[in-house]
Parts: C-alpha cells; structure tokens; sequence
C-alpha cells in the first residue's frame, strides 16, 4: 500500500493545475469551497486531500495559493528535475518531445531515438532522433531516470527490455502493448482509448437520454439514461 | 449518478485491451483469477465489474473472451462508429489523426483543422489540413459527434465555443486549458500530466526508498518508502 494512492494523485495533480490557472480573482488565496467549485467536486474531498499533504487552511482566508503549489510539487516530487528520453521518433513521439508543459513538472526530455535509420539525424521536437545503438551508453553517460515509450506494439518489449538494461529507473509507456518488467520499476501505461471509452459511453448515454416518440420506455430499455459527472 | 462510474468505465477498458491481446494459451475462455492475475488485480473485482456489465462464467471454463469482448464493447459503445475532428495539426494533432488503435473503439477521425494558414493544404496524418472557417459547415454536413482539440491553453476556448456552436455532442480535449461548457456536453480532459505526476511520485518513492546509510531512519523521515500499485 502507498501513502497516496493514485486517485489522490490524480486530484492533487487536477488541484495544482487548477490553482496554478487561477484567474485575478484569487490572487493569493482560495477557500476549499471555492477550489471544490471550480473542480466541480466536493469540498470535504479538497479539505481530505490538503490534509493528507499537510495543508493547514485559515479561517476567512482559506488556502494560500502559493503554499497549495508548494506543498504539491513538494509531495508529487516536481522540485526534482527528471532526464528522460523518447523511444519512438513517430508522430506521438515527437509530440510528447516537444510538449512545452512537461517542463513545470520537472521532466526535462533530453533525446529521442529511434531504429529506423531514416529518421535518424533528422530533427524532431528540437531534437536531433539518434540510432538505438546509442541508448545504451546515452542513458548511462547522461544519468537518464526515466523512459517513455512511444513505438509500435511489436516493439513495446524489446524497448522496454534495453531501457532497463541501460539503467532506467521508470517507464512511460504509451504503446498499446504492456511488457514484462522487473516489479520494482516505476511504471505508468497511458492509455489513450480509456479516456475514449469513458467518451463514448458518455456520447451513447447522451443519445439514449434524447426525447424520442416515448422516452420514458426508452430509458427503461437502455437502464442507464442518466449522465456521468 | 452514473451506471457505470469512471473507475469502473477504465478497469472495463483494461479487461478489453487485455482479452484483445491473450496469447494461445486463452484460446476461448479465461477465467476471472487467470484475468486478475494478468492484470495485478483481485479477482472479486473481476468478477463484481462483469457482473455489472451482465457477464456471466461457467464453473470449470470461466468467461469466453468473444462474449467478454461483445459486452464491453456493446456497453461502451464502441459497436457505433462515431465521426470526429481533430482541431490543431500540430504534433499531437497529428499524431492523434494517425493512431490506428482508435478505430478498434469504433472512433473515425474524418478531418484536421487548423487556423494557422501555413498548415492549411498540408498532409497530416492521412488529412489535408483545413482552415477553420470550414469547420461549422463540415460537422453539420458530415453529422460530426466528437471535437478533439489539440490547439495551444489560449486558444481552446475560442475553438471549444466553435465545435459546440456546430452541433459537436462531445468533447475530447487534449490542451492543458479548461474551457466553459455547456452542461449536457460529453466531456473529456486528457492531463497526460497526471499520469507524468503519478510516475514522478513513484521515482521520487523508489529514491527515498533505497538503503543508505541508516535506511530505517530515512524510511521514518520521508514516510512513504512503499510503492504505489
């Protein structure tokens, strides 16, 4: 078990974006009520959440913006700068290449390869896409922590397997397949099609929900008129 | 309140991805403790999830991956094609507008538009890049139900307000932007973010986590040398 499980991850991370894109009308400090509101969630959840990260909060004030970002990069580890390197010089790799936001959270992406020799030496994302026989020495020389994995299904293993070899100590992976990894890895697969999916159960739901000539045994027949939040 | 909450709508999308992808070993059937196992779950959520979807398993044989397969994909509504256009041909835009795993989930990406006209007429992605001022007419023509939207945080509500005013029922939107909505919207944000923060946490864990020279006091200091799962 870990401290912050992922959910909790994944709302401070929503809470820090959120306060780090405040308008002027929250120019230092924000209430949980406020926070909640602008997240559409609940404010004990907020309240809960800033706890667990010791959050103190102050009558009539509220939270202090600052302090709220500081305690997140602090806990979520942002402070710590963090080299990684692309494998896969396509389209999304070369897109996560050249994603300028990465950069607030520590992740500093220093290389891109890729196997194909006729994308090697080309510039991608500002980067200059390096032959795979290079990773290895790459990694080692340059004190890589982490490696996102942006190749084809077929690929996904034997990439996964000269990262670990080189020393990484985590793996982004954004290929449709899943590799065998050693279990003290840390490890993330991003799934696009998830977030799809909660899409298009939401789009069906939405069209089901439609009046039609007699919604009511419409709804009855679908069970699931209602919306998602 | 939603039939099938979030959690529930990602876990159903991991069980398609991996009966999608069973060597010969699962040839026809699985059963819910091999199914767990593949996926470092327990198997009573296994089998609570496919009983909420109205999958049922035989003693002895277990589920039989087409009839898993069915249910998910009938209950997501991956069976309907739905049309979409990707707003921004920029790297992500793009590399979106290619990914060919979407169309397993029913999704058919027709169009890429963006509002910078050196872009416009170029090949991105299979695409010839459009100009915005033809977006409204091709979503009414063409019956678009999803927007994506791959454009920079300044100009994502501009494009939200015109995939709305056409008639878009959802939204997918990849930029680091929250726009204002409409309420009855199908809506998605994707924060790849999160899923950097969540591997962050992790790396920064496994660091705080290695034996030094008193490992029990670092433990005690840093409070969360366990892993996340």
């Amino acid at each position: 078990m870990s401290k912050l499980n992922r959910p909790t991850l994944e709302r401070l991370m929503l809470y820090y974006h959120s306060v780090s894109t405040l308008g002027e009308e929250h120019p230092t400090s924000i209430s949980s009520g406020q926070l909640a509101q602008l997240m559409d969630m609940d404010a004990t959840q907020v309240r809960k959440d800033f706890a667990a990260v010791g959050l103190r909060g102050c009558p009539r004030v509220g939270f202090v913006t600052n302090e709220i970002k500081e305690k997140i990069r602090d806990m979520l580890g942002f402070d710590r700068v963090q080299k990684a390197v692309v494998v896969g010089a396509g389209r999304l790799g070369g897109a996560l290449a050249s994603y300028k936001e990465f950069r607030k959270y520590g992740l500093n992406i220093v290389a891109l390869f890729d196997k194909d020799p006729t994308k090697v030496g080309l510039t991608v994302g500002h980067h200059v896409v390096q032959p795979m026989d290079r990773l290895d020495t790459f990694i080692r020389h340059q004190n890589v922590q982490l490696g996102i994995i942006t190749v084809p299904a077929d690929a996904t293993q034997q990439v996964a397997n000269a990262l670990v070899a080189a020393g990484v100590k985590g793996i982004w992976n954004f290929s449709p397949a899943s590799p065998t990894l050693p279990p003290e890895l840390a490890y993330r697969h991003e799934h696009l099609s998830v977030g799809l999916a909660a899409l298009s159960y939401r789009l069906k739901e939405a069209e089901l929900a439609k009046p039609q000539d007699d919604p009511s045994s419409t709804q009855e027949q679908s069970g699931m008129a209602t919306k998602t939040d």
